[in-house]
């Protein structure tokens, strides 16, 4: 009943994540209904998106492919930030919002996946040697693990640290407790027992 | 802090209907790291979507474009469907769930819009006399106002039957009442109202 061009576009919109076949639906019909001219505008954008980005060859963040092939990301080419600090994250998405937290001042590292033995990654999947090489290379002072506190990126960051052990640098992960404005009483058990655990001295405080 | 390419794709995803800043961003975040070519393939198919589809010059459907710059849709060209029935609806999407349903075997007029003074659109803006013509040139014998059952939707289906009534044509309405899987105790007190007015003799009863 649809027109062949749109159910194709419906089945590609569902690839997105989050994204089903009612809501790809959904996409795909306000694009072929409207006279704005967004779905040629998307179309263009989305193939030179596809042509001029890739991943940063350093850190794995985003970035626009440079004229001689080499592509280096806004954070690795900015000399202002701490290039003695590493912060290792599972995703670009992850570097993004620690980015908007303001909270980090150095350099990133994306490692694209997490340790997770039942869907078959296992070590040898990471891009550990990697890590190894720039943090020994670049005189990385100290590797801060920023791995999600799941149970894939605790292990992970478990695994890191591990591996990392035989160079002189310190390892840090991020720490884990109840949430900014959360409330005691809706925590689950692990955060509590984590936020208890991880307690600070008072006077620590910055 | 992102290349501007992914930037701008953002910008345009989030004017996608229900996608945020924040769903956009995870969409051109999903696209700039896979490396499956969705985004050279979405992009090329979004592309040819706006070369092809078209409104169907009939009934408002969507269609292939045509060879010689005729759009019918495939609903139009259907010898089987019953060219006396006409079904009126607000948008494309409400023929598609008309058509899951299968209960409608008759043609389709999509109005584009319904009646919304609040938002500038009057009578004048509503495609009435195309659907005036439609319906006396096809010698159409019954049509059902399939406009939703809120205020604009039945503030539309009242001026078309006003506008209709000097054609010989039965004009019926969509039923209102508890939808079906619907709990009398949840129903609000306007669907409780039209399903106690639009009750039905049992022995009508298919």
């Amino acid at each position: 009943m649809l027109p062949e061009r749109l159910s194709r576009v419906i089945a590609l919109f569902a690839k997105l994540p989050g994204v089903g076949e009612k809501t790809a639906q959904r996409f795909a019909l306000a694009l072929a209904t409207q006279t704005s001219g967004l779905a040629s505008d998307l179309g263009r954008e989305l193939l030179l998106l596809d042509r001029e980005l890739r991943p940063c060859t350093l850190c794995g963040n985003i970035a626009q492919l440079g004229e001689n092939g080499q592509t280096l990301c806004t954070l690795c080419t900015d000399s202002r930030r701490d290039s003695k600090l590493l912060c290792v994250v599972h995703r670009v998405q992850d570097l993004l919002a620690i980015e908007r937290s303001g909270a980090m001042r150095g350099r990133y590292f994306v490692l694209g996946r997490l340790l997770s033995p039942l869907d078959g990654i296992g070590p040898d999947e990471l891009p550990i040697e990697q890590l190894f090489a720039r943090v020994r290379e670049q005189q990385i002072a100290e590797v801060i693990l920023a791995t999600p506190p799941s149970v894939e990126g605790e292990a992970t960051a478990l695994l890191l640290a591990r591996e990392l052990a035989p160079l002189e640098v310190v390892i840090s992960r991020i720490a884990s407790g109840v949430p900014h404005g959360g409330d005691l009483e809706f925590a689950d058990q692990v955060t509590l027992g984590r936020a208890i655990a991880g307690r600070r001295g008072v006077s620590e405080r910055p």
